[in-house]
């Protein structure tokens, strides 16, 4: 098992195997992490979660414990196989990038877009495609009657973790968002942390 | 003023300026049309309509006459300016593609996905990322209080049409989705078709 802290608004990326567990935990509550899997055939990152397909294949909007989060090839990456916070995880907003802030009125804001490329970049590995829309742990979007989306604040409590199983060999990056603008994470930024647990893969 | 015949289960890409309007007509109705759009500088296609910052930035799930679809980069690429439709146009499933049909025992079935390079070939003009997440006009896939998805038949009529107006140069690709295997389209495959509108830019 290892143990990786994620500073406040910063992101870090994992190697694991498949069947490895990735637990992503909100050390201090209500902030908001946003999660990116890609399929890790060496340095090659072409393949990676896509929300859009997830959605085609669980029929859901959002997570839910026991179903698979599928790739752009369709092909089932990560699992949710526990989740100890309240359950409120969105899968309909981007990554913040620099163009977010910047329209915000904070040009050179750290971002979760930046965040990964950096991740990755730690790792040895080069990302320049666009950033794929990412699984946001603890980020609470809950649609109306009419198809509105309202932006609430994370009510994860300290502690509180989601527990995803490796489908495949991949990286994985979480990103305690920076976003401080719009108050998705409770009371400032905090960190998050990752733990991996070997399961039984060539990695740990 | 142009018009593109796009015939059943292919796709047309055309090219126009900010501010020229993109008429897309569901010919004989009941007809699911994948819709993309990528900013035209040339031989670039690196920025384009993405489906997850459309969302953050009108606050909704689908469409509404009115409002703009964002690309990657935040930019007002398109604003729907008209429709003559029942007005159901989803924004949450992605393209189909080989991986789908190889699923559902059809590998080598046409796709929105192959038509969409095939339609920017014919253009000449590459495009190697993955598919982005389209605007698929006409589709019905409401979302229950429970966040669950349904797959409904377009109820489009004939001659019901969506008006796109450019924000920007732009590349539309408009698909007239080959899917027969899951009753998106109301009686088999039928076409769609493309009228442009020069309204001022420097092309037609």
């Amino acid at each position: 098992m290892g143990r990786t802290e994620v500073p406040p608004g910063t992101a870090k990326a994992v190697r694991v195997a498949a069947g490895d567990l990735i637990r992503v935990i909100d050390v201090e509550g209500g902030q908001v992490g946003d999660v990116f899997a890609f399929t890790d055939s060496g340095t090659d990152l072409a393949e990676h979660h896509s929300a859009a397909h997830t959605r085609a294949a669980t029929d859901r909007l959002f997570p839910a414990v026991g179903e698979a989060f599928v790739t752009d090839r369709r092909r089932p990456i990560l699992t949710l196989a526990e989740d100890t916070s309240p359950g409120e995880h969105d899968m309909l907003i981007p990554a913040c990038d620099p163009a977010r802030y910047a329209a915000l009125g904070a040009p050179g804001h750290r971002s979760c877009a930046t965040n990964l490329r950096e991740a990755l970049s730690e790792l040895g590995l080069g990302f320049t495609g666009p950033a794929p829309q990412p699984i946001n742990v603890f980020m609470r979007i809950p649609v109306g009657a009419d198809g509105r989306l309202s932006w609430l604040t994370a009510t994860s409590r300290p502690g509180d973790a989601v527990t995803l199983r490796a489908e495949l060999d991949c990286v994985v990056v979480v990103s305690a968002c920076p976003q401080d603008l719009v108050r998705i994470s409770d009371a400032g930024l905090s960190p998050l942390a990752i733990e991996t647990v070997h399961n039984g893969g060539t990695r740990s």
